[in-house]
């Protein structure tokens, strides 16, 4: 007898029928003995026209003018889970599982007070725990909690992610099953290289890079805590069939798990390939080179709202004027110029430059740490092809290089190959 | 000032500019200087969607066996109006208006736990009213409230008019606004009488009788509460324009006023008729006439479900058996048809017929009480027309005949003219 958490994102609950499929994925678990919370995301679509309905809503009339109350999108749009636990809940009861749903405020999920993105501070897991025992399967609204306000609060796009892993957490459930729309994580997207193989096992550090760059399999703050609270996280299908052979393995289900370094035998120097398309440069021309510049730069496009990526400052030439050279995403440009031109009187540069269309290409791998010559490798391989580099950024466990976007797929698939992930 | 609690129904917030109107309304009344709560519905034909997936969820694969959990059913469906009041919430403040949403478990309107049907046990006011101080609008869910189980209970169709009322007690409003499709309480149904006439005022037990039979204006615990509390109650149009001349005339809005008796200067001896289709007759034949009988017949009935509206209990010609008839609604015989022939033996009765097809018409009217004669005049009026009268109920304020449905518009417009109703 285990304790399993299960996560069904919006795919997986997209209809009824779909939502039965889910089912009888926690029917199988519950008929092995083991004690369930399942939690699940708002149905297909759903999410996206609640928050429709909230930008109409808040535009004043005759203007473009949008910004709403986050404490009001975060009660529209926490309703499509509430929705959905609802209806898992009756389909459960059906088949004969005892089976109810909790809202986050009912159990409760306690959240900070950033309404819309809040942050999960804490779970009282007692109730649900005391449920286990009476044989019930807790079935919980992803994605929100109660804010200090006594309101509900969100947890930003892919919330569910995380509610799942603290809900783990919370009930130190021995296991969290993230259900998705893939089989696990692969050491590059099968999709640029055929070749890519399914991870049995990655370690949270490789697993948050990997999500942080690009890889849409977890939600970030979902992969911070499961490391931090040491919760085993399988990734798996929602897909499959639920009664096919091998799916209640407990020990072993088809998927990838995620876990300590030290539970991965045969590490690998790299684990994965990651990418991230849509990135663009833009780059100050002879800035002042002073102290505090950078934070000139920097400090206003951070308070927009700008996720600024890789950074390249090069060496002045006379000692008092430099070039800077950072990326964000593609999505980000316009706001980003505009705030630099605002800016522009007391940062004191010549012209700004942007290039869409670069990629950024990441080699992850805890061995990295213990083995030199893992950059070497990547410059040389992607020389050979003549893929001109363009920044470099690296930590302890990852190198990402910035490229021409036209050479992503030939990139991806020439590092796969270099560092061994072609084969078995 | 004054303090005013606005309700509006679902076709009223059907989509974001109808919404939109609704805040129209609510911010002719906040800047005429009055504290204003306002409760909606969900967006019309969003309860039907989601009861439909409650239906589909809880059907156990293979079979037409259809019963679900009410706890299950209230969390789904309340998310209906925690939508729209968000959205209300969200338009009040695109036009400048200080707003927030407020759900029933939030201020908290407390319920019994009777999930699906459950009646309101105690609203505290007292959160709503510091907001009102703080020239805040509250915009709440209606329908809905928090059970003593620590889950949502919704009130049953038609709950938040319900809903407004109560909260108009709690907090102690100067009036309460229903908002709705029909822009006041007619002597009786314009479709069927052209000559029907808006009541400025009707007493609150004329109103409840009215909702009981047949008006579908207020549902009747609404106004059972009005009277209670002595909420003076508005039932006007929400697709009057908002701005229209006299719309904020706050002694004399445009529509019908539900009020105590003494508030009504010119009593009328008949306020109104109404009339319900669709009801059927059942006849028990040569039923054993002992005591004890009625109980056996009606309890049985009472305990799936049914509503047993006119008994008549004819005199037995030898002292030992009678004929028992009775009234359901048509949606009902089938059930109630089992249910007899399930207890037959116990019962014993020799045969059982039923009509349906049949028609309820009731004449209404506080000055019944101290005006004698009012029954004949109604006999003696449809006699003359040649419909026949196949039951007969009464109470102190008002008189129900059963008739054959076809002549239903033909006794409408008969009483109606005959209690002079026609005339200004």
């Amino acid at each position: 007898m285990a304790r399993i958490v299960m996560k069904f994102g919006g795919t997986s609950v997209a209809d009824i029928g779909r939502i039965r499929n889910v089912a009888r994925h926690v029917k199988r678990e519950v008929d092995a003995g083991h004690e369930v919370a399942v939690v699940v995301s708002a149905m297909a679509g759903k999410t996206n026209e609640l928050v429709s309905w909230v930008q109409e809503a808040s535009k004043a009339e005759g203007t473009n003018f949008n910004i709403y109350d986050a404490r009001e999108y975060d009660a529209i749009v926490a309703s499509g889970e509430q929705v959905t636990s609802g209806l898992l809940a009756l389909v459960l009861q059906s088949m004969g599982v005892n089976a109810r749903s909790w809202q986050g405020w009912q159990i409760p999920i306690r959240t900070d007070n950033a309404h819309g993105a809040a942050r999960i501070a804490e779970i009282d897991g007692s109730f649900l725990i005391k449920r286990f025992e009476e044989g019930q399967v807790a079935v919980v609204s992803g994605f929100q909690g109660l804010a200090p306000d006594n309101r509900i609060a969100t947890l930003g796009r892919g919330g569910s992610d995380t509610s799942a892993v603290a809900i783990a957490a919370a009930v130190k459930a021995d296991r969290c099953d993230i259900y998705t729309d893939v089989d696990g994580v692969y050491t590059t997207d099968p999709r640029v290289e055929p070749k890519a193989r399914r991870l049995s096992k990655i370690s949270f550090e490789e697993m948050l890079e990997l999500a942080s760059l690009g890889a849409k399999v977890l939600q970030v703050r979902s992969v911070e805590l499961a490391m931090v609270h040491k919760v085993r996280t399988f990734v798996r299908s929602s897909f499959d069939d639920p009664d096919a052979p091998g799916m209640g393995d407990f020990d072993n289900p088809p998927g990838t798990l995620i876990c300590e370094e030290d539970e991965i035998v045969e590490q690998q120097v790299v684990t994965g390939i990651a990418y991230a398309k849509d990135e663009a440069q833009i780059s100050l021309r002879r800035v002042a080179d002073r102290p505090g510049v950078a934070a000139g730069i920097f400090g206003p496009l951070a308070e927009a709202g700008i996720n600024v990526d890789m950074i390249v400052q090069n060496i002045s030439e006379d000692g008092s004027r430099t070039d800077m050279t950072f990326t964000v995403s593609s999505g980000d440009v316009d706001k980003a110029l505009a705030v630099l031109e605002k800016g522009r009187a007391t940062i004191g540069f010549d012209a700004v430059q942007h290039d869409e269309g670069m990629s950024k290409i990441s080699v992850i791998g805890i061995g990295m740490r213990s083995h030199a010559g893992v950059a070497a490798t990547a410059f040389n391989a992607l020389a050979e092809k003549g893929i001109n580099i363009l920044a470099i950024t690296t930590s302890e466990i990852k190198i990402s290089i910035l490229i021409d976007g036209s050479y992503t797929e030939l990139a991806v698939r020439t590092l796969h190959s270099v560092y061994g992930l072609d084969k078995q």
